[in-house]
């Protein structure tokens, strides 16, 4: 790219060599990053990756080298490329689809079709009659049409039942007329919708004449399919406006849609027609009947979330931690030798605080994750035990306060490592920055992480309630037990003095009893209003969810096998980094609730900093057992091989276009690229 | 742009008339709006940002709609061209330095041309000597060059005195040679010097004789001016090299810098010696004479930084009050009338406790960025009294506390904003992306966050040491009387069981008094290792400032001259709520100091409750009197008059250039747009 100049035979000073430092690092811990890499995501899992990743590497469509330098628009249309090309690697390869789960991830960089495999392909499957599928079937799989969901509108989010855009049966001519009655029924965010489907589900309030006055009512929002661009001229009908909402925080390739109908008419075959239906005949409408096992798939699908803010979380804990062991800055003040080496930015304790805590977390949500999806799949069988069942309903409801800390953990702690990473934190070096924007969209979708902990607090006081009404009754869940437990004792709370394995996780789950009675009191007792326990009962979630990750981690902990011993302790040592450090962080809940003794939580900031140090050796063998291939990471500060400061030169100098380019800085000359007079060439791309 | 169609006839639903919420927001408070604008920012600043917004607003240079489509070179090159046309209005309007700070601030889109105005201007201006500046001034002013500051580098940011470029004195030829040894002594980050600057100040190790072997050593890090690209034909000589880093979070028009120099040659007059000299005959070192007032210059710098960052937390939130005020989202639970309408997103208290609190904290900014700037200016004239210098001296160290709490809430409360405002608040209607990736850079720039706090908190124990040495000794500010007082009464701690305005700024004092002596005993008595203190050192500066926030926000309340009485009302239940919500967040300290009881500490939830709702019904015309331009915001969600969503469709439906272009969905086909086959394009933009 650039020419041969001085630069090419200068290397980094010998104390920011960072081969060395990262070598140095690895060699001073004896973990077996292999056992552990295959202890965290088994070994069908890193084949698949190895596999993927030996498939993608080689195509040039695939590279992120320039990809921040593009505009929206390329951005765009990069992803489609990249979009064309994934499905024509899945036909060469017979990738199934967990393999494009695993092509998406490491191409990082969400395609147009997204949806299409997604949403659409599983709403087409669930909400399609016999007659229905066997049509749209093959033409989805063959990508014949390409699909969105479009449920959410411009003015309606999280609440489904106040959607605007209407479907009316006409009797007469036997088709729905789909109309969006106002602005803010248009269609809004409908990823894959904006610029690239034929095809849409869409939700519609199903209006039918009801009573005597044969009034128009609406029966309820419905899925509707419909034709939303020409095949072959791709444009749409003149009954429907569809488009890009234009730039956001993430999801450049993403072309997220409004979309408005103007009595747009289809055919009765458009409702989908699984669950309800309306008679063709008569207009009569047949109540839909409810999925079964919709907890099952709602619990997947919060476990997914889970384990992917685990890797996301990971990720940024890679990068910052492979970039702090090499980074130098300032001498130790206690250092007798004013000469001597600078400090790795790692052995501060205050950057230890702020980054080995979510090194932790990510096995946390490792484990609570896989609790969960075991016990999604156990349920699944067909002789599975009542008690899973139980717990599987507990789970459904419990499960959105864990969606709200594991999304949170994540979102703030990519930006916690940045942070971290001082200067160079801010620049594209990190790799973090499009990962950083994508994720912000996690604490918001799929259940605003605000909101939705009011489900989880819910069954809580339900169950409160429950147990007041029958204390010796049934327990039928590990929560139920707590409760239970605490209401026979709450006059003599634990103050537990010593704080084992055991007693850490107690602490947890005593303290979520003591909160969900306190909540049940104000509200049925006191009878506080609903809104004005909003906050509460928030905390009360995420002190349910707290509880969560620290049981499932100390029961992973109890059962673990692995035959590395210092694995063994190394793990033993986050659970409790993790576990201290949350509880020094909610001490005054820890006081309040008579978990623990004060004097107990006034000890915590030293052990955690005794933790952190323990710790500390083992950490960058912890991140490798990640196993994240330096092709996602796109990281010059999080490379495997430590080449921080050869990269991020290697990406200014001989990569960056800008620099291929010549200014005019001359105010007075209307030239911004020299020799161009293109002044007003900018005015028109305004 | 779009043709006409259906949808240009269609309004918001009824119950989503952004412009009828917030009339019914504006006209049930009776805050005098202008008296406020005016106590807030003065009628001179207010005069000058409608004078500037005359004349940028009619300039389509300026125009937001369509800057966050563009790629990163056309990012640059606008930013040029807005340089350009910004010199320009400089000429035509006479403006002077604040003019431009001002219209820096409203076109909100930093321009290349910004360091030579900041950075590069003021350290010619402070370190050349009087012939220097007399060569230099007017070529600077006329923008004959372009002038950047090169300190930082590749491998060395906070640490200046790691530095590894070097200027080598060569007495023979009466030159110094600027030579970067390694690729990590690479400057880095340095702005306007990528592709604009054709000088920059260059910070080097100068490199002189010692001693009888005349070795050569470093006599310290030294500034240069040196030429780094030829003026005419814009390109630099072989012994440098220079470019543009990349991309990176935010800045996007900014050309931050690398550039090494390979012996690079400059004349003696290179070496700016105001303060520091080498004797061209014999190489004689004259040592630098400190400058005077240092503590002003640096008191009245983190003044600023305190100053935006309240400007963008009201920038902020701004936008996340007038959108929630608006934006309606399920019924109240306890709402008897199930088919009432939507509650506004504002009313629920979760929303409340993340949004409110931080426009109080605009305030709490406010009123302390002013004391600190009111403090600078008395200390500037010459009858300025002993008090004032030793408060000078004592803000210098203590201020470092201050910026990191500033640019943290203000970082942190940006995308706290962002989330509450749910789905949309991950859109670019928001007009918070680039505001919010540029502020990210603030809590690590100009002193990272977390390192600076050691400065604040060694001034404490430093106070402590003297206050124990000589309890009866003389008291010279503020906190030396906190001190004296909390070592005079340690044994009998206040636990406040009533908070008042007063005592709940004593009871911060009072805490802060508590832990400088708690981490005083650490290191004094129990000889803790500084690196082990770090943590508590940490809280220590933050809970110094958060108690400087209070105290300036306290006795501003007490001097308030408003006539409006409403006005008065409302600050002071802003004071109550940023005080007792920072109390209830830190309840441990305050519990574990002594401070205030324990019981009080457990009425502070509900007491925040309460003052939420008592603000709540004024907030709109509180961010009103902010007085932010919707040419600044650039904000479908926060602009004034209230239009939502019309503004958010208009962006999508006839502005969003993407939707300009029909695309070829097939993956079979290398055609991306219709008609254009234009895969191969795409390979080539990578």
């Amino acid at each position: 790219m650039a020419k041969k100049d001085f630069t090419d035979d200068l290397r980094p000073h010998p104390d920011a060599d960072g081969a060395k430092k990262l070598a140095s690092e690895r060699s001073r811990s004896s973990i077996d990053t292999d056992e552990l890499a295959n202890h965290v995501f088994g070994s069908a899992y890193l084949e698949r990756q190895q596999r993927v990743l030996t498939a993608l590497e080689p195509e040039k469509i695939f590279s992120k080298a320039n990809q921040a330098n593009l505009s929206r628009p390329d951005r765009y249309k990069l992803g489609l490329a990249r979009g064309k090309r994934m499905r024509q690697l899945m036909d060469k390869h017979g990738w199934d689809e967990a393999d494009i789960l695993m092509a998406e991830y490491l191409i990082d960089d969400l395609q147009p079709y997204h949806l299409h495999l997604s949403l659409f392909n599983s709403a087409m499957r669930e909400q399609c009659s016999d007659d229905q599928r066997a049509y749209w079937t093959p033409k989805i799989e063959s990508w014949e049409i390409i699909g969105a969901y479009a449920q959410t509108e411009l003015g309606h989010g999280s609440n489904v039942r106040g959607l605007e855009c209407q479907a009316t049966w006409d009797q007469k001519t036997k088709e729905f007329v789909i109309h969006s009655p106002t602005l803010t029924a248009s269609k809004w965010w409908n990823g894959t919708l904006g610029r690239t489907a034929t095809h849409a589900v869409v939700v519609a309030q199903l209006m039918l004449p009801h009573g005597p006055s044969g009034k128009l009512v609406s029966y309820g929002p419905r899925p509707f399919i419909v034709q939303v661009r020409d095949k072959k001229t791709h444009q749409p009908p003149e009954s429907i406006a569809v488009g890009d909402i234009g730039p956001k925080y993430g999801y450049a390739p993403m072309d997220n849609a409004y979309c408005l109908f103007d009595h747009h008419r289809v055919p009765h075959s458009a409702l989908l027609s699984r669950y309800a239906s309306v008679d063709p005949d008569t207009g009569a409408y047949t109540k839909p009947t409810n999925p079964a096992s919709v907890y099952g798939s709602l619990t997947r699908g919060r476990s997914v979330i889970v384990m992917n803010a685990r890797l996301v979380l990971a990720r940024a804990v890679t990068v910052a931690i492979r970039y702090l062991a090499i980074r130098r800055q300032f001498r130790d003040r206690d250092d007798a030798n004013p000469e001597g080496p600078e400090c790795a930015v790692l052995d501060y304790s205050t950057v230890q605080i702020r980054v080995l805590p979510l090194l932790a977390a990510t096995f946390a949500l490792h484990y609570s994750g896989e609790a969960m999806r075991e016990l999604y799949e156990r349920t699944r069988s067909t002789n599975a035990l009542d008690g899973d069942q139980a717990q599987l309903a507990e789970l459904h409801s419990t499960s959105a306060g864990l969606k709200s800390l594991a999304t949170d953990l994540a979102a703030n702690g990519i930006e916690t490592c940045r942070r971290a990473m001082g200067g160079h934190g801010f620049g594209g070096g990190t790799g973090l920055i499009q990962p950083n924007a994508d994720y912000l969209s996690k604490p918001t979708v799929e259940g605003d992480n605000w909101m939705i902990t009011q489900q989880a607090a819910r069954y809580l006081l339900n169950r409160v309630e429950d147990v007041k009404k029958s204390p010796a009754g049934e327990s039928r869940s590990r929560t139920d037990d707590n409760l239970r437990d605490y209401h026979a004792r709450a006059s003599t709370p634990p103050k537990s003095r010593q704080l084992s394995d055991e007693t850490i996780a107690a602490a947890f789950e005593w303290r979520v009893s003591f909160f969900a009675f306190e909540a049940h009191r104000a509200r049925y007792i006191q009878k506080k209003s609903w809104n004005s326990m909003l906050i509460d009962l928030y905390k009360l979630s995420r002190a349910y969810a707290q509880s969560m990750l620290v049981g499932n981690f100390y029961l992973a902990m109890r059962r673990s096998t692995l035959s590395c011993s210092t694995t063994t302790e190394v793990l033993g040592d986050l659970y409790r980094l993790f576990a201290l450090n949350t509880m020094d962080a909610e001490a005054r809940e820890f006081q309040k609730s008579g978990a623990v003794a004060a004097e107990v939580l006034d000890t915590l900031p030293e052990q955690v900093l005794h933790l952190m140090q323990k710790v500390r050796p083992h950490v960058v063998k912890l991140v490798d057992s990640f196993a994240l291939p330096d092709f996602m990471l796109d990281s010059a500060l999080g490379r495997y091989d430590g080449r921080v400061y050869e990269d991020l030169f290697n990406r200014a100098h001989r990569l960056n276009p800008l620099n291929r380019l010549t200014f005019n800085p001359d105010y007075r000359s209307d030239e911004i690229v020299m020799g161009a007079k293109d002044g007003a060439d900018m005015l028109a791309k305004l």
